[in-house]
């Protein structure tokens, strides 16, 4: 029985298995090192004590648990020998016939990596939860703290990257510091919080129209962010940021910034761009090996022949679509046409009831664009229960003011958490 | 103004808080080191995958917002000094005129603390999600082991201690091994795992009626649990567990078999039981200290001079009611009479539609012990969004089997979570 094997089960990842899943004819194999799939885009709303984990992440087994041909392994990809057909792991190998590669990207730091420490970024639930902690734990810290100084660098954020990320991350301390814990404290006023958005460009959203992206800066505005763009951040420290030869007393700066491709785009022996994402054919398929396949943020595409496709879900979960398609035309002996994105728009959320989009030719911005991007993200939430959770959270959340997760667990880390299994680390 | 001191805000804290809130004339000051309200008769389901930690969690900061006289400090308390009457933290002192102090317990390894590494208690979020952590990687490990005496040790299962807690373990467990997880692996029968419940004692559920007790014994059996009583164990290591000469290889290996006093208690300079909690006078005042109170699990109230009161959620409760009342008549001038428990019973439910339960006189098992289990268990619930979302949780969890918070998050770590505030640690 031919074998796919798919490496990692995000958007690109999980849609392809589903998609196999109705084929009899072929085994699936699923490596992820992580044991449950994750909705990414309201990722910043566990960050931001709306949700927790578990309502916008579902066990990847269970997911596909309905198909006895298809396999769940909880293991990391190191590398692909593409001459033997085998992915090599922490664990062993896994040989294939198809494979298909979506392991999403990571954070990069222009190569200034040990900003990590200082500004997390935000792509996976330990990340979330530890901005979700920094940010907690600001405000409680500076309700005891009695140096003027300390306390103001202790209610400074700063959000770095004008994208939906930051913008969304943004809006969130400052509807946070503005509403939800307006009445919470004694020592401090939360209203008094600097909440900074830093962009290097001209403009936040830069991938929207310009009358969006100066209607999220005003809205971002009036939720108390301060935008500057044209910033270029030099220097990140436990202190602050320095933006040139200004400085920032900051005790919270996040990072949302600057993405990488995975580094097992080194073992593939293909052209990577810039941001090391590796570069496939029109059909996903690497140069030569038409049996492999990039999908999601890991792979570039240049779809007009200039600009890659974005890395967004709907990218991902098309893509992941078509390789199902092309591989079970593939094994009755038929040929697919190049993979096409049909663009459904873009949209970003201010707060708790603004949001910008784009779809196709209309642009629009406020409450309305806001029901919209509610629905569509409820829409494809994956499983019914966590549809209907992340719902009521959000309905709570939107008369209240208030933020069902507001816990701060744990310790405070400094670096990347590695999801390696325990055998593999030191402690 | 008169000033209170509360350390703690577990349920004997927020219930005085709550009840004193309502007091013109007073200054409260809730010290706690955690910033929310932990539902802890819950806490097995975080560990157990069914529930999110927000769910059965509050920030204690909003459920004391709407009195301005309250603060609420993040604040881990050291000593006492009762002579200059002044509470001293990680951060300073608050000096008082009545003290609330109800800090709760740990769990104790009876000399053996080196054991924790091996085997987690279940007392905070932090380990109630490492609980959850090493379950469910359990399984995930056995699926790619390849060794067969590994592969069975990992899915073997060890609870030890038979008291509610261990019961309540023990049989989620079974749960999830012979119903949630039955479909989803390739490689391994989930259903094969053994749980074993060890008990010192004679029988599970030591507290309860003999009958009931040997109805959750045999409740526990018909979910795949051996329960072993009259056992003790004599060493817990990374590969399992030792009771006198048998040896029992075993991955996972958790601990609900005793508390102790918190180190506070040493500053009080009373006498303390052998857990290590303070023995109060019948008021909950220290000797000599009328203005001074112990409540909840870290206070040993003799009720009919013999047993003291179980550490539950209900005692706790009752006396951080009976102080408030106590505190605000003596600002009057008045006295109040010594504090007097109302037994409303007791409870403990075996995996998904099972319990026992003793109210009064009254002893029942079976389906309507869980429904009763369960409307007491919503009932008392702070917050009405906690309410809806363990509601609707259950609901799904009844049905689909399923478990909504089957996610491995963070590292396996080894020691008990150190809960102070980042500047006070190493790293």
């Amino acid at each position: 029985m031919p074998k796919v094997v798919i490496v990692g089960g995000g958007f690109a990842g999980l849609s392809a298995a589903r998609g196999l899943a109705r084929e009899r004819d072929v085994e699936i194999t699923l490596l992820d090192e992580r044991n449950y799939h994750l909705f990414q885009p309201l990722l910043y709303q566990v960050a931001m004590a709306v949700l927790s984990p578990a309502e916008i992440a579902a066990p990847i087994r269970s997911l596909l648990s309905r198909n006895p041909r298809a396999a769940v392994r909880r293991e990391r990809a190191t590398a692909i020998d593409l001459g033997e057909r085998q992915v090599l792991t922490d664990k062993g190998s896994h040989s294939y016939d198809y494979l298909i590669l979506a392991c999403g990207v990571r954070h990069t730091y222009f190569g200034n990596e040990a900003w990590e420490a200082d500004a997390p970024g935000l792509k996976t639930v330990e990340q979330a939860l530890e901005i979700r902690r920094r940010v907690l734990e600001a405000f409680e810290e500076a309700e005891t703290e009695t140096d003027h100084d300390r306390q103001k660098a202790l209610l400074s954020f700063v959000v770095v990257g004008g994208g939906p990320t930051g913008v969304e991350l943004a809006g969130a301390i400052g509807e946070i510091s503005r509403h939800t814990l307006a009445r919470d404290f004694r020592t401090i006023d939360p209203k008094h919080a600097r909440i900074l958005l830093i962009e290097a460009g001209e403009r936040v959203l830069p991938s929207f129209s310009e009358r969006l992206s100066s209607r999220a800066m005003s809205d971002l505005e009036s939720l108390g962010v301060q935008v500057w763009t044209g910033s270029h951040v030099t220097q990140i420290s436990e202190s602050g940021v320095e933006i040139g030869e200004e400085r920032i007393a900051a005790r919270t700066v996040l990072w949302a910034a600057g993405v990488r491709g995975p580094e097992i785009n080194q073992s593939l022996g293909v052209e990577l761009d810039r941001q090391g994402r590796a570069i496939v054919n029109p059909d996903l398929s690497l140069p030569d090996h038409p049996e492999v396949f990039v999908a999601g943020d890991q792979a570039h595409l240049a779809a007009d022949g200039e600009h890659p496709l974005p890395g967004i879900a709907p990218v991902a979960l098309q893509q992941g679509h078509y390789l199902a398609k092309k591989i079970r035309k593939s094994l009755r002996g038929g040929s697919s046409p190049d993979f096409r994105y049909r663009d459904k728009g873009r949209m970003a959320t201010i707060g708790r009831s603004r949001a910008v989009a784009e779809i196709g030719a209309i642009r629009f911005a406020g409450r309305p664009a806001w029901w919209v991007w509610l629905v569509i993200h409820i829409y494809y939430l994956i499983g019914f229960r966590n549809r209907l959770l992340v719902m009521l959270q959000w309905a709570m959340a939107f008369v209240s003011f208030q933020r069902g997760a507001r816990l701060i667990v744990g310790k405070r880390w400094r670096f990347y958490e590695d999801p390696r299994p325990d055998e593999d680390r030191e402690n």
